[in-house]
């Protein structure tokens, strides 16, 4: 029998030795019913397994659980579906326990007909299902200041991706008479601190969703059950959750979180504001920091990339610290506005290296590098630290076959 | 301010008086921080809100919770991916608790290298990730029986589906060097019933998936756990769950899951053995049996399509017994051997009438009728009662709007 240990180029497993197996080195009989124990009953709702120790991550920096954020482990993560369970969460004044029978959502403003709608009226109308990420502003923001993320997790984990079915929110404007001097609108949450944030009429009339739907059930609790305004693309704090209000209005709110916090600020001293959409980002999520190779030869470098403007067009990574680049192999379909697993071949050599992605959309917009991106955007923190970070993550691999942030 | 009760023609929501709403009245004062309580804490691994309460159903024909299936809340589904803790179930001998750190996949027998593979080893390799349905060969056989299910879930809930990421089958059999004298792969599980079935080398090579992700995180234990045998489109006991051996042979194994069991009995007195593949099917999930339709005027039709010949082409509905059928709208991409959500507005003048849907998969295939199945396998059971039964589900809209099995 041979091992994997030892991966080369000639096949994906080194087959030096000639080897044969028995099946009964392994136990592996094939009869049937030799008086092993059952194992566990069905079950109405299920769990993982047991020995699955992935978690979420709490952020240092925000000592208060009911406040702060929470990371999704991106390094044990396959495929484009963030587990429900594993989706990052980002709120200010913890999760509202909220029972959907007596829960609303009011449509008012500039429109001719206001409304008010239960979850079962929403039920009724056309529905539509939508693979989209949602990110925090604030991803990655550590990155910029210079002290990188250890782990994929940490450095990358304020991004997630769901199946999201609702409505689509044009669907409800109209219903409801929006009028030509409708500018704004202002979604507002029912949690306790009523967060708000102004969208522009013109993406309210494209593609976003008033979502009672995630990855199959109901939204969950910390991503705005039962109803979340998904609008796809943007940084996550428009994603309004537990969205019990929708103002169409002239102007913008001008609320905390569009006034004060979720701007960027630049060199000038200036902010810019309504900083809406998330730029062309990616990650390698295996290799990644404080993982392990288990020796040279083949190994499979995997990753996410996503972009607020539309669909990831390529991935390039580099295996040599970036002297050279090559096309990922992207997972498809490619939807637009959604994490975008990407697949390279690499064989290891056993020396130490760095490892890069780089991602290019469909407006050819590239991922800049972390120089490259400061040069525009210079160094200084805004009251929340650094926004819309998302230059060019590296990973090191050391001898030992260990893997850190650079 | 109106009221979403009633919907017509003009509009999704009949607005007939006029009238204004304030904000104060629904308790959505937009200003902050009123002394409100904090909401609940961050979670390391989220759960889904106290207020649903979808579940599995258990068959009622197996007493023992170790053996027998649980079905998927169809009704209750949005999009196209079953969440994991809602997937049907179907098992023998129960569900066993596997460590990964020692489990390990051989594949021996014809083949130039006999291989065996730790988890870790097989995550070094190329990696895919694919949407896929997985249905019970008995899904909807109490239909054919004349025995139809009340609810979508107790009729049509053993199908499910996933995004499943793992290995390709065939990159481990060229990594083993498999024979020009291979004909079968007998695939194995580690459960206490050690099951087995037996797949031709054709289908090994072309899209069989060795799966130990699903929907983001690993394999569920009821689903597998560690890894599981994904074949695409084929009836779901040849989906080896708990996969611990592929044996590389000249002959089927003619195991019990073949021979006697997952047989389809025809007319004739024969069975057919070895019929994999699931034909086209469709189930309409809302309205469905059980549930209430609150009011007339415009409703949405929607409900699940899948066929394991390829993509489904075309969905078509009846809202009037049969007489007339109209295209719905498919919910894009459609994934090849994959649930396919479809959609179609509906306007219910309040009268009893029938829904139906009819699905059509890219090779022609036109789900039929329940008595064109029946003229052609007949009315016979085998051992484990009616296999492979795919025909048209109608739902009888009643007058007060409640909606039953027909």
């Amino acid at each position: 029998m041979t091992r994997g240990r030892q991966l080369t180029r000639r096949g994906f497993l080194r087959t030096g030795g000639a080897a044969t197996v028995a099946g009964a080195a392994l136990g592996t009989s094939s009869a049937h019913g030799e008086g092993r124990p059952q194992g566990d009953p069905r079950r109405l709702y299920g769990e993982r397994s047991p020995f699955e120790k992935a978690t979420r991550s709490f952020g240092a920096s925000t000592a208060a659980l009911t406040t702060g954020s929470s990371r999704a482990p991106l390094q044990d993560l396959v495929g484009i579906i963030t587990p429900s369970a594993l989706h990052f969460e980002r709120h200010h004044s913890g999760v509202p326990t909220i029972d959907p029978a007596q829960h609303e959502l009011l449509l008012h403003g500039l429109v001719d007909r206001p409304l008010c709608f239960s979850m079962a009226e929403l039920r009724r109308f056309p529905s539509v299902s939508r693979v989209h990420f949602i990110e925090c502003a604030g991803n990655a923001g550590r990155e910029h200041r210079g002290d990188p993320g250890p782990t994929a997790q940490l450095s990358h984990g304020l991004v997630s991706c769901s199946e999201w079915s609702g409505v689509l929110l044009s669907t409800l404007l109209r219903e409801a008479g929006v009028r030509a001097s409708a500018k704004w609108i202002i979604a507002e949450g029912a949690d306790p601190g009523r967060h708000s944030r102004s969208l522009p009429i013109a993406k309210a009339l494209d593609d976003v969703l008033i979502a009672y739907g995630q990855n199959g059930e109901a939204v969950r609790p910390e991503q705005g059950y039962p109803l979340r305004l998904v609008v796809p693309g943007w940084e996550g704090n428009v994603n309004v959750k537990w969205l019990h209000r929708l103002h169409v209005t002239d102007q913008a709110a001008m609320s905390r979180d569009e006034a004060a916090s979720y701007t960027d600020l630049m060199p000038s001293g200036k902010a810019r504001m309504f900083t809406f959409e998330m730029e062309a980002n990616s990650v390698i999520t295996r290799p990644s920091g404080r993982q392990q190779l288990e020796g040279r030869g083949f190994h499979e470098i995997t990753g996410l990339a996503w972009s607020g403007r539309g669909k990831i067009a390529h991935v390039e990574v580099s295996s040599d610290g970036g002297r050279t680049w090559r096309d990922a192999e992207l997972q498809g379909p490619v939807y637009s506005k959604a994490l975008t697993r990407f697949r390279a071949p690499w064989v290891w050599s056993g020396e130490e290296t760095q490892l890069q992605s780089r991602a290019t959309d469909e407006t050819g917009y590239i991922q800049p590098t972390r120089d490259a991106l400061i040069a525009v955007r210079g160094m200084t923190q805004g009251p929340d630290g650094f926004n819309h970070y998302h230059g060019i993550k590296a990973w090191k691999v050391n001898r030992d076959g260990s893997v850190a942030h650079v």
